[in-house]
């Protein structure tokens, strides 16, 4: 990393000039960043943003620009699904995990529609069809898609399904590019303070631990900030610094494509050095694109040693973080020639093993007799039946792999492309408040963002548009709180 | 918990009067405090030890008194075991997994015979002699025991193995207390002041974030200790702090039995309040006694999808790490008539299913036809000639299970007996010097045992005897230190 970590703040005490003054600082000009500088300017306070890159973007751009809404939205309506708040919130309560932030989901739950209405509000188009099927992000510029794990086992046991990715109207890939522009020129039209090249280093704490500004590197001088209501950190997660990496989340080091621009966790360091605590630093989102093409997910996962792991129809996200768990750094994707087709190069996934039977491909993958060519017999015995027992894998995705030649694709952990960012972060409270150990709110201090630990805590739960949600409406209230000062 | 824990230290400046003055401050009486005490007093430090409970003790006074000693002792030589340095370090890299500290781990493969040596002169009694085969602890005043995953796949294919745990003489089980009794003599003998029932509650720091002393509870009133040279936190994990546990160890609140004294994660709250780095806090150590009888380890474990998950030979911790990641928070064991005994009590687990053929069993544990049936087709397939080449689990525990009639035990995550303690806490070097997240030394700050990221900070790969070692041998490095001042 370019930066080294600040352990400690930089004592107000000490600071011998203020070089500006602010109201409300704001720290990382992707999603969140923009949404609390939008919220903060509109709740009147002065606003200053500083962004270490060369402008707007952070990982969001690199994102779909995708938001997990729900709840019933217009989107859902037309599209004739009758979603929920409660179906929504149930859902996000299995989504975090163990230690899912029954307060955030309760909130994001209920809120959740009026949230698209906002996010509308400020410009960002949605064409309004509903796309069917398994995609990762619509080939053309369609919105709403099934982007979770929603009719998969065992979330459909418990919370009704909905689609509920939203997708910015974009043709093709990569709307978040887009979904960041729209944000940064509403940003812009308020008034904001926007400084660019602009590194925080540290934050600037008073004799009671409050945080009262920054200290901002640009033009290569240091530069003293107050802010005189609070300081918001949207500097997004650490997947870019292999130092933390090591220490907190060492199982994902075997990844090689980090989602982020400068996402080195330094927003994270500076919140524990004023004293907030950071929670599931351990936890991450990782994804290799397997369901590309969609027949892929008719396919079946097993591991080397020929075990099925999960059911296959879950969200890549979930099946991808199960396979990091899985012996030997890799699993197999078996095909029959019904579904077979050339995996996209992109993914760097490739034909281990053919043959016309499963004791053929066992057996080119090295595997010992009896092992994966059982799991496929039990497999197809039951799926001709329409029934997973096993996995609970649900039709249509269900059906028996018995239509020769056979072939195994080999994805690797090491080698295929397992994209991942950090789920870790400072914990805080819905408000964006940012937390201490005792649970104590330290004064001056939000964050927002993959900076916080938010609704998207837990690698296995993860749909696609959470953290974006999660960005652009905590990011919102962090803003509004700061700008309201010492707050609740 | 019952106190809260500090989210910042004490400021020096605040401090009106200082109750005691000490060269050294040691807080925790377990073995790490003892080490500690015992070595800067030998130095010639002025030692003042605090226990927040009636007495020494901690974790280590329950467990079972071994210690985890290598590379050529002399129990081990005149058992015919050619130990060596090379070998140990080997093993304990691959031991700490992902993120190994390679300069502890080769530090004590290099110093643990004389380390061996040092517990002896301390009064420790060993009776010297071996005891083959797979057992917990001894049943008798034995000494040295396999106790890790020395011979079990992957582990002998890196590591030369040899056993290594070294348990003190002790009739029976539970010898923790009696080593630590032994210490604390020792302690007393140098001459170091104690106080029992003290609870240290805060760090007292001065302005440049240097630790100087502790505020300490005794006798319902605040105490304001000067530590001249050094506090050593010897405070325990947090095995015992469920809200610790929620926000970085939620996997293992399933579990029902902590390893623990008082071990409420304080020293490394404290530690962190002061600018102290936490890592690996989502790791733990977590057994479940299943291999008494010795018998069980030639048994077959499944999971609910009837798929074996590890190879049964290896370390009963580290069955147990797998058995928390499989479904359903259970597992099950299937034995035949030949290994069949009645589970100890003690473990809670129990018959779940019976029957004369495998596909008997299978129905009877409600399994879909064809999954654990065909696990053990194959496993008996190859094990009759002595195979396993699916989990590589080797002779003499390997065996087919074909006498029937046949049965499956249950383990049960949430109600067997799953014992377990906490792996992460405050970076370190090896001289106990804590590390903030810059990889600077926080002055007048040493932490040793589970309230440092140690040797053990890995459940996969977790031995007993592990903890004990790296908190007698680290303890005495954190001691040492604390009593040559500012050290290195």
């Amino acid at each position: 990393m370019s930066h080294a970590a600040p352990a400690r703040p930089v004592r107000a005490d000490q600071v011998t000039r203020w070089d500006w003054d602010t109201d409300v600082a704001i720290v990382g000009f992707g999603a969140s960043g923009a949404c609390a500088a939008i919220e903060a300017a509109e709740a009147g306070a002065k606003v200053m943003l500083l962004e270490a890159g060369a402008g707007s973007g952070g990982a969001s751009a690199w994102s779909g620009g995708e938001i997990y809404f729900g709840g019933g939205t217009e989107v859902q309506k037309s599209a004739g699904f009758n979603d929920t708040a409660e179906a929504l919130e149930s859902y996000l309560m299995m989504a975090g995990g163990p230690d899912a932030d029954a307060e955030k989901v309760r909130l994001y739950a209920r809120n959740s529609v009026a949230h698209f209405e906002w996010i509308k509000a400020q410009g960002v188009p949605y064409k309004g069809n509903y796309l069917p099927g398994k995609i990762i992000e619509p080939a053309d510029d369609g919105t709403l898609i099934w982007s979770g794990s929603e009719e998969a086992w065992p979330f459909y046991e418990t919370s009704s399904p909905a689609p509920r990715g939203h997708v910015i109207q974009f043709m093709g890939w990569g709307g978040g590019r887009k979904l960041v522009d729209i944000l940064e020129a509403r940003v812009r039209a308020m008034g904001v303070d926007i400084r660019v090249n602009a590194y925080v280093e540290n934050l600037i704490a008073d004799a009671e631990g409050a945080v009262v500004g920054l200290v901002v590197r640009i033009d290569n001088e240091q530069k003293y900030l107050r802010s005189k209501k609070g300081v918001v950190l949207c500097t997004g997660g650490f997947c870019m610094n292999s130092e933390m990496l090591k220490r907190y989340t060492p199982e994902v080091l075997r990844c090689n494509s980090p989602i982020g621009e400068r996402d080195d966790g330094s927003g994270i360091m500076m919140g524990m050095a004023v004293g907030a605590d950071a929670i599931h630093m351990d936890e991450f989102f990782v994804t290799c694109p397997w369901i590309i093409p969609e027949s892929f997910a008719k396919g079946v996962f097993v591991n080397s040693r020929g075990n099925r792991f999960i059911n296959e129809d879950c969200y890549h996200g979930r099946v991808s973080r199960a396979i990091l768990d899985q012996p030997g750094d890799k699993a197999y994707l078996l095909l029959d020639s019904e579904i077979f087709a050339q995996p996209l190069d992109l993914a760097r996934i490739s034909v281990a093993g053919t043959g016309d039977t499963w004791e053929e491909v066992e057996q080119e993958l090295g595997m010992p007799e009896g092992t994966l060519s059982s799991t496929m017999r039990t497999y197809n015995r039951y799926a001709v039946e329409g029934e997973d027992p096993v996995f609970r894998k649900r039709l249509p995705w269900l059906k028996p792999l018995n239509v020769a030649p056979y072939a195994a694709v080999e994805l690797n952990v090491r080698s295929s492309f397992f994209s991942f960012f950090t789920l870790g972060g400072l914990r805080t409270k819905s408000t964006g408040e940012v937390l201490d150990r005792a649970g104590e709110r330290i004064p001056g201090l939000f964050a927002a963002g993959r900076a916080a630990c938010g609704l998207p805590r837990w690698g296995a739960g993860y749909s696609s548009g959470m953290s974006l949600a999660d960005c652009t409406f905590f990011g919102r209230l962090a803003g509004r709180a700061a700008a309201g000062a010492a707050s609740n």
